[in-house]
């Protein structure tokens, strides 16, 4: 609880005062006013999240979270549990849908056990397992309080580990069999939705099979009746172990200044939890890719970030994250290296 | 006539056996089928292009065509008419912005002189003056016929001779005060809307303006008459130097399997050109952002390709297309660096 609360203790408010030179500069780039859109505004959130007038973001990582969830064994995932364990080690090799995303990106990829449901053999894989996978959900809460508390910390542990490495642009990725339905729960208690309006059919599930996975959800929140006021309350009742991980990597960032990039479903379920906890938290985060997952717009909606990226994806891992490093550092070249009507000589009215 | 008749000539389907291998590549990769959306598809048309079973795109240019244009008198634009030279000097010195994306993008800038009102002193640039800028369209066609086809023989000696440097990904961008006023045009005749619905304020025209924009445009269909079935004839009547030669570069593309990534309302206005001539030409283009121009949505849907990119744009240039090249760069790490189930020793159902 210590780790958790002093970097809670750190999170500032954006500098405004370096945001307003910022635009000033950006307003008068040789081109039309605003005509960068959504580059011009990344810009001038880098900078007051940095403090700095040039920040850089060109060292950079995914981390990727790995947890399971006892809410599995109702029937909520099409694919075998072992697969979390096995994706988890094939984050290390370079052969998943993230890792050949990050080579692009010139990013690299963290994979943590942050609760997986086996010994991993790969030793490559940062393991700070807290248990083996949740506990079953709709029986009782996913974790206990101090658990979810341990998870965050892991979160900030890893970050800020990296980000004393020199990261200056982070994401996260996840990889959970069964961890939209975790997700959703979250979406459905932050919201105040009907589970049934925003379950969508993760890796591919059945029509049939969506219509359980919701009624496992409310099942799940019914039981045990998380307090939609206490972000921590929320994950450890329906959340899940990775979840807390990437909500962790969230706060430590807000607290050292670094920019998150957060995607899909499951990150934006994470990023409403740290905000739950800490609302100033958002100022640090970016949003990625409009997931295809059903509820992945409203969870959008609810955080208030809206994706820059239509690519009809629905991975996970953090694909769509890593997707968006280079289209941040666009804006952080865009600042860079356009000069002003003024330097171009160009008079304007 | 001849080049463009010969270069029309070598336009062939995309190679659909390729593609069909592909695909069931992409199928089997270590994620839920389908996960990656247009990142799958992207790959698969790249291979559909190339005929190459793990395409490259690491050779890349944008090639920036300037054109002035009579109508320019009509008071359809807020900028000085001599931006367009300045501009196009500019992107030969790295400081617009699209030289700043292609920085980050890896690309390189090709500035080309196709109808600038003026002699530029900037010999970086690439002379190809057709003529300096269009006829007022208000009066009389923009260019004669010969004039239009010698445009889009620009473009193809242009990007054919970049192709024949190893380029295996080209973009189109552009300069041209008030060049939105002829690509709304454009797309009004080739698509039946009234220029009122579909006229955008362009560089930042007060809403008065817009509407006299658009009365402008009517007027120049009505006295031109441009055959909608006859892509050329339209593009001499109410077209641009600088819309003829992006629209040659694309049918070059098509020409020499090499693909080519269209953005915002006047490259996508040049596609409609270069399609209307010949409709292969449409499998060799990549769509890239969602302008914020007005015209653009509806422009995208009458080409048929879907942007990616939600970033609020509307400078042009080629700076949405740039900022493409890394997301297509991703779809071949997808191809490449991903494997299969079978290869990671996964069993499926």
């Amino acid at each position: 609880m210590e780790l958790l609360k002093e970097t809670l203790g750190k999170i500032k408010e954006l500098d405004k005062e370096a945001m307003g030179k910022a635009r000033e500069r950006i307003n008068n780039l040789i081109k039309p006013e605003g005509s960068l859109g959504r580059l011009e505004e990344m810009a001038e959130k880098l900078v007051g999240i940095t403090g700095k007038r040039f920040p850089k973001v060109d060292n950079r990582a995914v981390i990727v979270m790995a947890g399971d969830h006892g809410v599995y064994e109702e029937g909520v995932a099409p694919d075998p549990q072992i697969i979390t364990a096995i994706q988890t080690c094939n984050f290390t090799k370079g052969i998943t849908g993230v890792c050949a995303l990050a080579k692009q990106a010139k990013a690299d990829v963290i994979s943590v056990d942050i609760g997986v449901a086996s010994d991993l053999k790969e030793p490559r894989v940062i393991n700070r397992k807290i248990k083996y996978g949740t506990d079953n959900m709709t029986k009782g809460p996913a974790m206990t309080r101090k658990e979810a508390i341990k998870a965050l910390e892991v979160g900030i542990e890893i970050a800020t580990d990296e980000i004393k490495k020199g990261r200056n642009l982070l994401a996260t990725g996840e990889m959970g069999i069964g961890n939209t339905t975790p997700s959703t729960a979250i979406i459905s208690v932050l919201g105040s939705y009907d589970p049934q309006e925003i379950t969508g059919k993760g890796a591919g599930l059945s029509e049939e099979k969506v219509i359980h996975k919701a009624r496992i959800i409310k099942k799940a929140i019914e039981i045990n009746k998380p307090d939609p006021e206490d972000g921590i309350d929320v994950l450890s009742k329906v959340g899940g172990l990775e979840i807390g991980g990437m909500a962790g990597v969230m706060i430590a960032g807000a607290a050292e200044r670094v920019p998150v990039v957060v995607d899909g479903l499951i990150a934006t379920a994470a990023a409403l939890i740290a905000c739950k906890i800490e609302p100033k938290v958002k100022n640090y985060l970016f949003a990625s890719h409009a997931s295809l997952e059903k509820g992945a717009a409203r969870a959008s909606k609810l955080l208030g970030l809206e994706p820059m990226l239509n690519m009809d994806m629905r991975l996970g891992e953090g694909t769509g994250a890593v997707l968006t490093f280079n289209l941040i550092e666009a804006a952080v070249y865009m600042n860079n290296e356009m000069i002003t009507f003024e330097e171009a000589g160009i008079m304007r009215d």
